[in-house]
Parts: C-alpha cells; sequence; structure tokens
C-alpha cells in the first residue's frame, strides 16, 4: 500500500481504494441507493440506503476479502490464506479464496451456529474449529499459518481490507451524484472500523460535503468513545449482545486514524431500535437486515434529532440473520 | 399503441416496450439479476433471480402504472385516474399519479388489510371502500369514472401496461448478454399474464434464445390450462388463496395471445413451495418475496425435472407480505 507520510507505512489512501476498486471489479455487486417514502416520513428527511445484504455472501465483507486476495503476491496467495471469524469475515475469505481456487481455512468457535459452519464448509473453506473457553484462537491461527504457510486476513486492520471495503464509498458517490446530492450525512454500521474509514476515506475525494458517522449498538459504542477521547478507547461492555456482527472491543491500529481525521461524531441505537429498524426494512423496502447491519438505518430513524442533513445515507451492512431472530423483529410491527 | 395486423387495434409489439422503457426511465428502478451458489446447488442449474420486490411500491406494478400514466394524453391525466385493486397494482397507480400530481381514485374491498388501505392513502390516494358482499365494484367504479371524468387504468389487460412490465424484460436482456447467457429459460410470476407477456414481447426482439414460461399457484394455473387448451381457460378454482397477487380467474384478451404465441408451457407450484422458496430467497438471497412473488422461484427450484435449460432467470414479482405470512414461510427452513 502506498504510504502518506514516513510515519504511516500502513495508511490507506484514496488511491488505494480506486486501486482495489478496479481489482474487483466483475466479482462485486454494485449495490443501489433503494428508498421509500414512508421511510422518509419516519426519519423526517431523505433516506437512501445502501444495501450490503445484497453483496455476495450477504455483506460487505466480500469486497475486502476479494480486495485482499487479489492484491497478495501470486505465490503467496496459492498456498492459501486464513481468517478467523464466525460470521460475514468467515464468509467472504471462503467465497474469495473459492473463486482463485486456493485454500481457505477459518478458525470457528466450535459454538458457532451450525448453518454458519456449514455455509462456510459448503464455500469450499476448511473450518477448524477450537474451544472458546479453554484454547487461545491466535495461538491456534499462528501455528496453523507457520505450519501451512498460508496468509492471514484480517477482519478490518489490513490495509487491502480496508481499501476493499472503500469500494462502497466509490458506489455511494456515484449514484448520490446521479441523484444530484452534494450534502449528505453517511450512517455507517461500525464494528472494528474497516467499512467506516474505507467510505471516509472514498467520500474524502469524490464527496466533499458528505459527513461519515459511525453508528454501534449502546454499551458496544468503542468508535463514538475513542473519537470523544481522541484515542483508541475501549467500549468495556461485554463480549456478547444482539448486534453480534459489530460488537468489537476497540477500533482498529489502521481504521482509528482514518476515523479520527474523517468521521463523527458517533451515534448509539439501542437493540430495541435495531429490530424495529429490521422491521421497517422487512416492510418498506423488502430487504433482510441482521440486527448488526440495521443499526445505522435505526439511527437514520429514531435519532433525527443528532442528525443535521437533510439527505442521510445509510448502510445495511449485512443480512445474515437467522429466522429465529427475524421473527423477533418482525413481533416489533 | 401501434397495431401488429390490421385485425388486432390493441396487440403490443417490441417497439411499444421500448417506447415504454424510454417513457419511464428515471423512474422505475432497474433491478438486478442476483444468485445463489446455495441455490444454484438446490436447482441443479444456474439459478438468477430478478427482484422486482424492490422495485418502486414493492412490485413490478408500478411499472405498467407508470407506463399508462405517461401514454396518456395530458389533458385526460390531469383529470386524473381510477382503479380497481387491494394490493399491488392500486400501490402502483397511487404512486405514479403522486408523481404526475394528478388525482388517483382505487377502488378497494372494505375488508382489505388496514395496512394496505392505508399505504395507498398515504402515496396519495383517493381510496373508495366498497361492500365485497353487497356492492358491484364494476358498477361502482363505472359511475364514478363518468362522474369525475377519471381514466381506468386496467391492471393488465391495457397495451400501455403490458408494454411497462415489458421494461423488465429489456433489463433482463441487457444483464444477461452481460454475463453472456443466451440460453435461458425465464420464469415468470403470472396472475392476469401482464408481466408475462410484456417480458415475452421483450425477450422475442431482445433474446430469440430465451423460453419464457408462466408459473402460478396448483389450483389457479388458468395460464397454464389455457396455453394447453389453445384458447382462454378459467382454472375454476376458489377466488382466494396464499398466493393473493396472482390469482385471476384466466388470461386477459390482450394477454393470451401473445403469451399463446410466444410462452410456455406453464408450471404449477404447491402453496408450500411458494413458502419454501421465501424462505430461501430469506436466507440465500435477503430478500422479502411474497407468496405470488416466490412462485417462479419455486419452480426452478422444485421443479428442476421440467426445466431443460442450464440456466434459469426466475422473477420475484413482490413482496407485500403481512409478518405473519412470512414467520410462516420461515417455519419452513
Amino acid at each position: 500500500m502506498s504510504a502518506t507520510t514516513g510515519t504511516e507505512p500502513e495508511a490507506v489512501t484514496g488511491w488505494d481504494i480506486l486501486s482495489a476498486a478496479d481489482r474487483i471489479a466483475g466479482y462485486v455487486r454494485h449495490t443501489p441507493l433503494l428508498s421509500s417514502p414512508f421511510l422518509d416520513e419516519i426519519a423526517g428527511r431523505r433516506v437512501l440506503v445502501k444495501p450490503e445484504c445484497l453483496q455476495h455472501t450477504g455483506s460487505f465483507k466480500y469486497r475486502g476479502a476479494r480486495s485482499a486476495l487479489s492484491a497478495m503476491p501470486s505465490a503467496d496467495r496459492r498456498r492459501g490464506v486464513i481468517a478467523y471469524s464466525s460470521g460475514n469475515h468467515a464468509q467472504g475469505v471462503a467465497r474469495a479464496a473459492q473463486e482463485y481456487g486456493v485454500p481457505a481455512i477459518i478458525i470457528m468457535p466450535s459454538d458457532a451456529p451450525a448453518l454458519k459452519i456449514a455455509n462456510t464448509r459448503a464455500l469450499g473453506a476448511e473450518v477448524v474449529l477450537y474451544d472458546r473457553g479453554r484454547e487461545d484462537r491466535d495461538a491456534l491461527g499462528a501455528a496453523l499459518a507457520e505450519e501451512r504457510g498460508v496468509s492471514l486476513v484480517k477482519p478490518f486492520d489490513d490495509p487491502r481490507v480496508i481499501a476493499g471495503q472503500g469500494s462502497a464509498g466509490l458506489e455511494i458517490a456515484a449514484d448520490a451524484r446521479a441523484l444530484g446530492i452534494e450534502d449528505a450525512e453517511v450512517l455507517v454500521c461500525c464494528g472494528g472500523g474497516g467499512l467506516t474509514s474505507g467510505i471516509a476515506l472514498a467520500l474524502e475525494d469524490q464527496m466533499p460535503g458528505f459527513r461519515v458517522r459511525p453508528v454501534e449498538p449502546e454499551g458496544f459504542d468503542d468508535a463514538r468513545l475513542s473519537l470523544e477521547a481522541g484515542r483508541i478507547t475501549g467500549h468495556g461492555g461485554p463480549e456478547k449482545g444482539l448486534c453480534d456482527a459489530i460488537l468489537t472491543p476497540a477500533p482498529g491500529r489502521l481504521t482509528f486514524p482514518i476515523l479520527s481525521r474523517l468521521c463523527g461524531p458517533g451515534l448509539a441505537v439501542s437493540d430495541e431500535e435495531a429490530l424495529r429498524a429490521m422491521a421497517l426494512a422487512f416492510q418498506r423496502l423488502k430487504l433482510v437486515a441482521e440486527p448488526g447491519g440495521a443499526v445505522a438505518l435505526a439511527a437514520a430513524l429514531f435519532h433525527g434529532k443528532e442528525i443535521e442533513a437533510d439527505t442521510v445515507i445509510v448502510t445495511i451492512s449485512g443480512g445474515n440473520v437467522d429466522a429465529g431472530t427475524f421473527a423477533r423483529a418482525l413481533d416489533t410491527l
């Protein structure tokens, strides 16, 4: 990756995003901007929704995974890749590896949902299960990487991954420009900050009138706290919660400087608001959102007083949700 | 509308579809072709899904409504439009009229779901309720049309409506061509045949290697029976059923000759299969399909022995389903 300064050798630039978008073009889906007059009415402003739940593997994570694999020297890629994930990143990496015909090892907790394990295997990956309580995932991964000579693809703190997620920002810029929109707040579902920072970098170049704001679940709002404190700060909350896809303890070493320079302030929504947003995405957009993928829409719909722009663009970052949780969301209608 | 022969003054041609597509461009959403390796595996062939549930108002009906209003002489359009519908056509006409700033009267049964009545009103239409048991809808509509000088927009047997629905076929042709597909069976959810015949006309010109086939619910398969008999034949079944959006007694006077010339044989799926297809659209595509909108996907997934092509393209024609019915579909997972 190119460097912005001598002291930040791994910084990501707008150029890296254009380069990643070019590498993954024709593989990644260009997701549209959707809308509903009913959502506009609830929000009190224009709401445009970018449905990354319609991306391959059901979340934006495939963008970063495909970007990372496409940026590897082919000799490295041929030996294969490894990732830790019980969810969306696992499926993104598995699919990208399958497309390249290279091995993928995904380290998953043995108590991960059976369907997610089955899906990851069905995408051609070798799933290595570990016992969350007794085994050290990082040590297991390092040993496997050493033994097999495979390359680790981190979920967000990797410049190639951030650049890939940024391709979503280029699409937002192009589609918003076609609609004549020059000022907007862009609310992004935020875990480790890969998607948020990538979109922010893309829009910095393409849409200087846009402001990017991370959205998190209440109690897991480490990005918001870190932006307020001006340094990486953990949320100090529990490990588990409804919005499983975006529950990271703290922003990344690479993502935080980008968030800090370009994004904020952060927003946080309750689990109940996330469930109601899922129900409204069902009813008004005909989309399946997972809880963590619905927090940005929830902020647009239910936290309007914290938003200034006349137009708000929100990501639905993923739709990998089980039927039981979805039924719970529908019960809020 | 242009005529193909002297004896069929209202026949619709491929040129009418191009003209309609031109009039509605920029208003109608170009919906993509989506796919999932998991669906391909179930079907035993490549499955491409055209999600018209993502169209404005949640179904393809907006295409035909916008097309009809855009083709009216402006003096007629200014006086307003009238439609009978408790469902998707109502919302399509209401939205198109709202965009033109002209009055819309929608005649709905008083026992229609409260949400659908509320939605149609929220789109600016005047909803006139009638008692299904005691009042004659057609007489009521004719009296209102006479009194107010408004124009009737029929749900399918109108050349302007058929041409508008055909715009979905032009999109299928363009997107399939970009994927290098030249042979495919195109399965279309079929009520009165407006969408099926429109798509067939569009593909006749654009994709001569494609075969269009109507899909209906078992017991409501009047298009299939009519194609077999070579003349318009009713299904003779009940009026109501799970797949409410596509339960018409018989193909239309305008749509049937097109179906007969270009389409078939028809397919029919069970309600259980439609529900399972809804559940798989939820799980694998992150889309909300209504029962009638899921029958073509159901045929692709569960009636593979009746299909020959290596690639099947299916419409999901709408997603306007209540939470209770959707939960019933999820129970099949």
